[in-house]
């Protein structure tokens, strides 16, 4: 199967407009356990003045009085925690905008997230449209970005997402689940403490590292993939087997995934992708379930387009007791599996990347359906 | 010799002030064989004006009617072809910048270097210079320097120096050879194109990735090491391994070493080099030996502090049949190996991360000495 999937793929990268892409790198990066207390120093010479704040995103696990007597604030910052327990959503966004505009007479200093994926996101989202006009889900896309975003920070609590990393910022909108893709939600700095992950529990510390896997699989399989792409996601691979197969210490396993996911958000720099990611999107916008666990159900089926992926994806579920829920979508409707065959189909690159240049041949909806009502 | 060696060395980072260090990252990055025709897009945002020139330093091996129909010329751009068979010099450097002052009544909209280790040095520290009062030699050591530099781009035509990567530019002074180490040294701007490296005559080659090698192996046994610079810099040791001893395709042999480069690089962001760095500083500084060469001809005999290093290098050195010259220091009078042992001395970071804390006591001015009789 792995043969006859490969032969249909033609390499798209030779006339591909990404194939040269000038991609933007988090300009500062601190790592190591600890390095949260040097967030204060960070910050300092970018306050623009005491009235323009610093707005800090926390995912709501952290609203103790111990987190709050950590953070650096000063003068009119403000703390607003978010429940992570749903994805982010456009109009979240558009509420938060609404209401810092609405607080401060001059623009905050800048965004501070902190949390897992759905907080960085947020906190990227908000950076961008605190400067620019009209709602989030105007900018759902690539590159549809006018202005440079407010000076935003993220500092993920846990590995795998590479929000931290990336130049995207997925979000659930009215219509699609789809990133707001441009070189201004990128991150001005990233602040990685693996002491964070200390407190993750172990269904969401799986779900969440698989992110990190299953990007990487797709990364590596994809047929966008470059030199550059590809070292970064054998990287983060190798980091990925070392913790989820092998035996090393708590503070060594915090720290190698950490730099998995953070190598994994580079990996698909040049590259995509692919078919988990595309039918997790799916599923998120019609379900509501979440990114990480997403992943996970689709990719359990997926051996066909990724034969090893899956088989070492078991190995580690194996490893770490992890059950899977079942029919999920056992009581859709036919209108369900058509708005998510529909939402699933509309990410062409990532189809593009998995599948070749002829992937609506080989992807049909039919298809699509069939493997959806396996989860 | 290794067990004793790692007793005697103490873990340095937990009370090292460059623990949390705030590391830039090179902010742009394009990847690609071919990638060099998206350069005159890349700057065309970045005129400040007509009369506001970019200066491209070239190495002079590109001096050739070929080559200069491919730079995006506009207005009045200058183009500076430079010998590398030279290090780099501080007063080099004072000597472009004040030529630079005089010809043109604005200040360049910014400074394109494209070559080895020597152009993107020399790229570096004149948009520095052309942006802050004084002499190259006044901003050697670490974070002197005042203001940012001029918008800078690098663009290697020989893979292993990490100097695309970088936050140092290594310079030849009067007194020292040391590296203006600053937040403000790193690339805006890097273009990383396989197929420059194409022309590259063997040897070359052969000492520059030589160059990346070295630094891998002291940035991953050297006392510095943390999981962020460990993961790229195994991620390095890696492709260089692939590239030296494995048998793959030219063009995959060129893209894997182009990021072996840029990822050895990243690997001393929070590491260090370490004894054969020191030492060939000094071996530059008296005989003016080329950096590459230098590392190779002291890390030969370094088998007693990197024993694993030194005998896969010596695999490397046989695989391609590379004769290193003998008797280099032959010839050196008492007072010649003062020198070099005062300059290597000097280097305290190379040397702490090397062989811990007590360092001083472990490489005295006798011992050190007797390895430069070596070579």
């Amino acid at each position: 199967m792995k043969t006859e999937n490969n032969l249909k793929r033609q390499k798209t990268t030779s006339t591909d407009k990404t194939l040269f892409k000038n991609f933007p790198m988090v300009p500062r990066v601190v790592f190591g356990a600890g390095c949260f207390s040097q967030l204060g120093d960070i910050l300092l010479p970018m306050r623009k003045s005491s009235e323009a704040p610093f707005i800090f995103l926390v995912d709501d696990f952290f609203e103790n009085e111990n987190f709050m007597a950590k953070l650096p604030l000063m003068f009119n910052d403000e703390v607003i925690f978010i429940s992570a327990e749903e994805e982010p959503k456009t109009a979240q966004v558009d509420v938060l905008v609404a209401r810092i505009r609405e607080r401060y007479s001059e623009l905050p200093s800048g965004v501070i997230g902190i949390g897992g994926g759905t907080l960085l996101d947020l906190a990227k989202a908000v950076s961008i449209l605190l400067n620019n006009k009209g709602l989030a889900k105007d900018y759902q896309g690539w590159d549809l970005v006018n202005k440079p975003a407010l000076y935003h920070v993220g500092i993920p609590t846990i590995s795998g997402t590479g929000a931290e990393v990336s130049r995207t910022t997925v979000l659930l909108g009215p219509e699609k689940k789809l990133g707001i893709n441009s070189d201004f939600t990128t991150f001005d700095q990233v602040l990685l403490d693996p002491d964070f992950t200390k407190t993750v529990a172990k269904e969401q510390w799986f779900y969440t590292g698989m992110d990190c896997y299953i990007h990487c699989v797709e990364s590596l399989t994809g047929t966008y993939l470059n030199a550059f792409s590809q070292s970064y996601g054998e990287m983060a691979m190798e980091l990925c087997k070392e913790v989820f197969l092998g035996d090393i210490p708590a503070k060594e396993s915090r720290d190698k995934l950490m730099m998995a996911s953070w190598h994994g958000g580079m990996s698909i720099a040049y590259s995509q992708v692919g078919v988990a990611h595309a039918m997790s999107y799916g599923l998120s916008y019609l379900l509501g379930v979440k990114h990480g666990i997403g992943n996970c159900l689709v990719f359990q089926h997926l051996e066909e387009f990724y034969p090893e992926g899956v088989s070492l994806f078991n190995k580690m579920m194996a490893r770490h007791d992890v059950i899977l829920p079942k029919g999920v979508c056992a009581e859709l409707t036919q209108n369900d599996f058509d708005v998510m065959v529909n939402i699933s189909l509309s990410l062409e690159p990532l189809w593009e990347n998995a599948l070749g240049r002829d992937w609506k041949t080989i992807m049909t909806p039919e298809r699509l359906q069939a493997l959806y009502e396996k989860i």
